[in-house]
């Protein structure tokens, strides 16, 4: 990959949007799965965002208006989920309140690539995945004539990602060793974070919450949004590894780094490149 | 607010509380939300109780007879739990079994509310929220005439509580800046904690965990117990922020200091004064 | 009891066990309890596996055929979940994969009693317990004569563990001061571990998770797999006792010394020795 370094750039929009979450504590719905809401509802309050694990249907009509962002994540999925998760999706793009979809182990049955599929039809603002799962997602998707890949290549998820970004109009984000952010067309990559991260389970859900959050305070620049939350994420991770011994102190680190990142330091680590 | 300050008097009740706990490892089932069931857990282990996270309705027949006390938070509800949670109401009160409703996050939703107010209606004996929740169970509830107020300042807040206590006949305990606990007439401040719990999801939930625990080995005197619970996991939290960096390790300080509480400590960083 | 002390010949074993599972990353589905599924996931991850917490039964036809083991822990179980472990243990048995009952609280209703003796029916490789629990599900198994016994001591529990492993067919593994494995005949103990483990919530589901792991990369070897597993986790609790302040502390440092286990600390510790 090649790439054009534009730190000074990038850096401060990441410190504005850290700023904005910290200042306006933005509501974020979450109906996530039950392996991550401890996790999810933590991250989001040490970046300073207000985090809302409300996912019966019957309370969505009532709650769902009065929040920033909404994140979806169907890591846990069962089929009495599924509504609650496309009405607040429904509700909140009919009131142009961004929400993330996160695919979580979208290949693991035809029921949750199909749950997928129609909950990409509400138009997900952003689509956060890690290569595998935007892969499947992007090849099972309408308007597709490439079967799976099976290989996971980063080439192979960038394309993928371009493509999904494409044919849903949202934004895509693939996390790995570099997470990647597209629109279809600029290719972002972000460079911050540790493969120990991937040690802790619900991290990546984490991830798709905290992007909500960054969204709900700048809603108009969702890549540039998305960019900031991933590369924030990834450096409360570096500097949690730096701390840590293994993954059990790493998600701790990783919360209290999280909380007390300053401006110096982000301005000194973001590090975000044009791909393509 | 005006303090009279009785630290002697209130500070070996609190030990001997702690220590009737720890003895007596009481069995506290909790119907509790999914973001806050291990923490809950967690926290009822470390002060010596025994927590049963047990929620389906076919087993309270069989298992709610056996507990000590009743722990139960709607903060995730669903239709479906809620006549769990009636029916081990209902049985725990039958029983004389003392049980603690957190009402979370209240006014979410209608359907919320009217299920908070049905769960009233079943005589908790101890009923913990915020301010925000405490004055809109308040106002909600039959008898008032007032609506729910906009501003949560701590006189609404202490007002709210004194008037859902008379309503309901629980003891209203309001977490905040300075707990209250009131039965109605008599109004007890608790000024342990620190801010930063608030940045941790579900201590509110393992509050009323405790707060259940608490009342398992002292239930005739269900305001003095919760006054207990209260500076008891406050002290837990600063002695915890004097060595955390942040929410995550706050979290693991809190469990740790809650386990380790000794007589000097207990008796030296109680601080309860009658407030009305 | 007699201990015939074998440490050389069960340490490399335990140790090879190990290295198996963080070589070949089993895929463990876990359908268990709410207030587990965080710790459970990152037991597994820590020790190299690769946890799936898929529990709906519409995706168990499309997903259970990928996996190397099942762990099935019925620690909140709810009507709506039985089709679910029922199926999801059907059919590993039919594939031959192996698979762990953790029959949490069985004796807290007469449902969840009743459902354990169903899913026992289902043929689990290891079934595995504290005291109570293991005494409770033995005496109320088919072709028992005794009631359950009201004392607990350890040598009620392997009777009752003998008794139930030749009445089901599997390994059963009793948690507890000292670990008991046996096939019916053979009793092994496992003196690793720490009592503090018991103030962490959710460590015995952990283990059970962890048995699955094992067992995926020594499927017929299940005694053996199990009591590697056991000495591990205990092993992992020890180191991270030595470092704790308390239970909060202690779940890191399980995780992480649980991540970090070497050949020389594994081949020091293990503590292993032939009961009966």
């Amino acid at each position: 990959m090649e790439s054009k370094s534009e730190p000074n750039e990038w850096s401060s929009g990441v410190w504005a949007h850290l700023t904005a979450v910290r200042q306006r504590s933005p509501l974020v719905q979450c109906i996530t799965n039950f392996v991550s809401m401890d996790l999810v509802a933590n991250t989001l309050l040490s970046a300073g965002a207000s985090p809302a694990m409300v996912h019966s249907v019957v309370e969505i009509p009532d709650f769902t208006p009065h929040i920033q962002a909404l994140c979806v994540n169907v890591g846990t999925l069962t089929p009495n989920w599924l509504p609650s998760m496309k009405a607040a999706a429904e509700l909140a793009s009919n009131l142009g309140k961004p929400w993330v979809l996160d695919p979580a182990a979208v290949s693991c049955s035809g029921f949750r690539l199909k749950a997928c599929l129609e909950l990409v039809e509400l138009k997900p603002t952003v689509i956060k995945g890690n290569g595998s799962e935007i892969i499947a997602l992007s090849s099972a998707s309408p308007g597709q004539t490439k079967g799976a890949d099976s290989s996971h290549e980063s080439t192979d998820a960038i394309e993928a990602a371009k493509s999904l970004a494409e044919s849903s109009g949202a934004i895509v984000a693939v996390s790995g060793a570099v997470d990647i952010v597209t629109d279809g067309k600029k290719v972002i990559g972000v460079h911050n974070g540790t493969k120990m991260m991937q040690k802790i389970t619900a991290t990546g859900c984490s991830l798709a919450g905290l992007i909500a959050a960054f969204l709900a305070i700048d809603p108009l620049r969702a890549l540039e949004a998305t960019v900031s939350a991933m590369s924030v994420f990834g450096i409360a991770g570096e500097l949690g590894v730096a701390m840590a011994k293994g993954p059990g102190s790493l998600r701790m680190h990783l919360i209290d780094s999280l909380y007390g990142l300053d401006e110096t330091t982000v301005l000194n680590l973001v590090n975000i490149t044009r791909l393509g």
